[in-house]
């Protein structure tokens, strides 16, 4: 374990459409911003310039709601075609709430995916206009492979990525980001078998190092700023055929479905 | 926000025993490792060194279990006294399970100070011999406090201090730093008012700054390296009255407990 990191944005990235390269788009921009990536850098990136580009959006004009999804909107106060793309996103509603101080209320939902999260995901903020909305990419995972592949041939070395989402949390106030898709970094460092600072085994501790990652990440991307990629460097870390599967606890081990 | 940033672990602290000055004992390692702090810095420290020096620990051996702990160590087959000195820090059990495949389950409560964790935040790594439980400190914000405006005094410069314990998440798996002491650093960010790149109000965004860092300091804070100083340097934040219940769900707002 380094005794030091540090991390930086890439400035200049422009907006997405669907169709663009976006791989190609983050090395011109490493090119233009006379700055390179090393070995081992992580890059963490927010999901919705990746869903843009793969073109992971949704039109409420097009979107002709059912008979679950209006009477569900009514219990939170949400538009029942935006309540038809959540369903089609997801495989269960958890939760649904709207508290009396709110407009509009929330459903905590199991993504297809298998993320719990706020409306499954689907996001209006950053959108390019209204009523469009953002999903989630069809598989974060390939596209964090995909992107990792890219990027590793351009600069010639060995990286990682993470796609990131921002979820809330049960007790918690506040967002942080976390990782939804892997390519090369561990998502949770399992220490079994090491040991405390006095030689007890650490049984149970396994930092969850990829969400660690994309909640630093946070701390550098303003959603406001477009800064969509993030840069870690100097982090000692093990390539891993990994997956964002490996952060999601079974069902049979969940106390809160 | 500026476009990068820093962070480096304090090396060369000793063990910690009751009594023990922490503050005094962070400004000399830093004096010994020829390092300083500089305004703007944020010190994340591990709770269980504060902890420690505040004696804030119990012992199995002065434990009598009531008859309530009796019946619920049977449930999770954990040592009695153990769950006497859990329900000594919980203001409620929120969950209790064992899975066939463990040989001690785990208690999800409601620590009296707020927090919703596993076992009460009561833990035995990095514990000094086997029978010591380590606590949370008695108040986490007092303490941080405290510790703030000792280093402040010292290095001539406004600073943050977050004290961090390592929780579990439900849903996901693998642990992560969260912030349970607060000083000067905001918990959350409010962004109401803001707007995302399109011009589209950022109404719900509220990074959970405080915990983002905390995560993050578990990136170079491993448990068995005796690291649990991290600091991040090159932030841009708001000094803010702040208090680890300012990242708390209120109880009408929670959907999970």
């Amino acid at each position: 374990m380094p005794d030091s990191m540090s991390m930086f944005r890439l400035m200049g990235l422009p907006d997405f459409q669907e169709g663009d390269d976006l791989a190609q788009n983050i090395i011109d921009t490493f090119i233009s911003q006379k700055q390179t990536l090393v070995a081992g850098d992580i890059l963490v990136i927010a999901h919705k310039v990746v869903s843009k580009s793969e073109g992971a959006c949704a039109y409420l004009d097009q979107v002709t709601p059912s008979e679950e999804a209006i009477e569900l909107a009514k219990t939170v106060n949400k538009d029942p075609r935006k309540v038809e793309v959540i369903l089609s996103q997801s495989s269960r509603i958890v939760r649904a709430m709207k508290r009396p101080d709110q407009d509009e209320g929330v459903l905590i939902a199991e993504h297809k995916h298998g993320y719990i999260c706020a409306n499954a995901a689907v996001d209006e903020s950053n959108a390019d206009h209204p009523g469009q909305l953002i999903l989630l990419p069809e598989d974060p995972d390939k596209s964090a492979r995909e992107l990792c592949l890219v990027l590793e041939k351009h600069f010639g070395c060995e990286l990682g990525v993470i796609i990131s989402d921002t979820f809330g949390r049960p007790w918690r106030l506040g967002q942080t980001n976390v990782a939804i898709g892997l390519a090369n970094v561990p998502g949770v460092m399992h220490m079994l078998g090491e040991e405390d600072a006095f030689g007890r085994p650490l049984s149970v501790t396994a930092p969850a190092f990829a969400d660690e990652l994309a909640a630093a990440s946070g701390l550098l991307m303003e959603k406001s700023a477009k800064s969509p990629v993030i840069v870690f460097r100097g982090l000692d870390w093990p390539k891993t055929n990994s997956s964002s599967k490996d952060l999601m606890r079974a069902h049979n081990e969940d106390l809160f479905r």
